[in-house]
């Protein structure tokens, strides 16, 4: 349904499989949405023309056009110069020092931004979902890696340059297990989900007869985020072990990171944070004894995020 | 000499031993000085009407009044509420909620702020010293602890409650050395002046032999933080040993603040800071090649601090 004043904005979430765009109403409800291909073989030219289709079919699906909105904002995985609007480095993109923004003036005549899509989730999940009027909010996404997206003043902190909050890739194991990133020890190599599984795995390994290894169904490759929990909450040892350990690991992170920022909020997402309140009771718990000043001191609440895969669309489409 | 338009500043460094007063000129010279005993045993209203009276021998000796200048700054130890003025728990000067602007504006009819010390450090250097002009920067004092104090956006970053900031207290080592803060493995139990006494100590009684511990005169009370560099320097293997394991560890925190900040310079000040290139040349060489995204990405420059004991009251000074 079109509208007479200028009052929608444009997010996209960009992966490495899909390009998600959505169309954001004042009430940060996405009254229109467009799913396409990524298909990151092909020249990045061709996937940002991709990337404006899939835009005009969210607007059609939104009964709108660009005259409607206000602005388009871009969520992007990898390395993002917000200022000059560029793409510096995407792994999951295959792209290099692509002109993002640039490129996208082409399609568009509204303002544009680009920003990393950790830090649109977190943005998202500030404006519209589970820190909802936080000025300071720190948010860790526990999938393949751990993405980071922290939230300063109301806004996201990009960084005084490009690879800046990538708190997933600060040191927690002094020659710990080996990142993503090439340095070992790293809060990604113990907080991931790929690391909760790695050592689901070695502790299955080692217990044969527990349940976390018998709920694999006698393979371990079957091993994902979800069994070790599971084990845990029917009281299996060597499930409870695993947990226990990768909670302590990702309470360590958390506790670095309110000893620097200080947020009102802490929130978790991605796959590992469908855990709930299994998940976030022992962490608010040791989190409050281990902060610098201890429980008395200014403490943040750590959730679950509300907004699933939709905060990084409602973020981007907050971009300033 | 007295000025006709207000262009003076005001800045307090107060310390467990003394109370600092400087006034500022609009090149960040220190152009009055006074220097008053903090006493903390006395009650907290004692030692803040000291405070009134430091800067009172301060701009006499400058020439000036309080009509001269623009506002007035202070720099404490410990946590700091910047918002609400109030110098909430301060080890150093044994207060704990002390209301410092508002007790101070009994003395004082200008604007008054309070920031942590370390903070003031940080924007003083920004202002007048090795980090003049950058917008972000990361200050590391490397003392009795490790004092932090970090810039955005010119600005210092307090934390989105009082607490934050606290680099020093972020862990590097799972289980390490036990923190002045009660964790295990803080930054600061690594890279403090008193980190690296304790283990040039540790490894000198292993070699009693080395120039690390003849350099003690054969009393390893006698340790302090220059000898293991004084042995390093001398090619004395225990000595560099001491030293490079300290510089990996400090490398180690460098590199988790250029992942979350990415500064434009990381400063070093402190006791330890008066190495120099032996200090700041490998620890440039590590934190390229171990920061996310490697040589190629946006790096800062690791230096020395300039402004020395002064840095507090000029950053002090330029509180807003």
């Amino acid at each position: 349904m079109a509208n007479a004043s200028k009052s929608f904005r444009i997010g996209l979430d960009i992966g490495g499989t899909g390009i998600k765009a959505g169309i954001v109403n004042q009430e940060n409800q996405i009254i229109g949405r467009a799913l396409h291909p990524t298909d990151s073989r092909r020249l990045w030219q061709q996937v940002v023309q991709e990337i404006a289709l899939t835009v005009q079919d969210a607007l059609k699906d939104a009964g709108l056009t660009e005259q409607d909105c206000i602005s388009l904002g871009v969520g992007c995985p990898g390395t993002i110069d917000a200022k000059t609007g560029t793409v510096v480095y995407s792994n999951n993109l295959r792209w290099k020092n692509v002109p993002l923004v640039q490129e996208l003036r082409h399609s568009f005549s509204l303002p544009i931004h680009v920003s990393n899509d950790a830090n649109c989730a977190a943005l998202g999940e500030v404006c519209a979902g589970a820190a909802k009027g936080c000025q300071y909010a720190v948010m860790f996404t526990l999938g393949t890696g751990v993405g980071s997206g922290i939230i300063l003043d109301g806004k996201i902190f990009e960084g005084g340059g490009p690879g800046g909050a990538e708190f997933g890739h600060t040191l927690l194991v002094e020659n710990g297990e080996l990142c993503t990133c090439g340095r070992h020890g790293c809060l990604e190599s113990y907080a991931s989900a790929t690391a909760l599984i790695r050592d689901a795995k070695r502790a299955a390994e080692k217990a044969p007869d527990s349940l976390l290894a018998t709920l694999c169904g006698g393979d371990l490759s079957r091993m994902d985020g979800r069994i070790p929990f599971q084990a845990a909450r029917r009281g299996d040892s060597a499930g409870k072990q695993v947990v226990n350990a990768y909670i302590a690991h990702l309470a360590a992170g958390i506790v670095n990171a309110v000893n620097i920022f200080r947020p009102e909020v802490v929130l978790l997402s991605g796959g590992i944070s469908k855990e709930g309140a299994f998940l976030t009771d022992p962490l608010n718990e040791q989190v409050k004894n281990e902060v610098f000043g201890g429980p008395s001191s200014f403490l943040p609440k750590i959730r679950t995020a509300e907004l699933g895969n939709d905060a990084g669309m409602i973020g981007a489409a907050h971009l300033k």
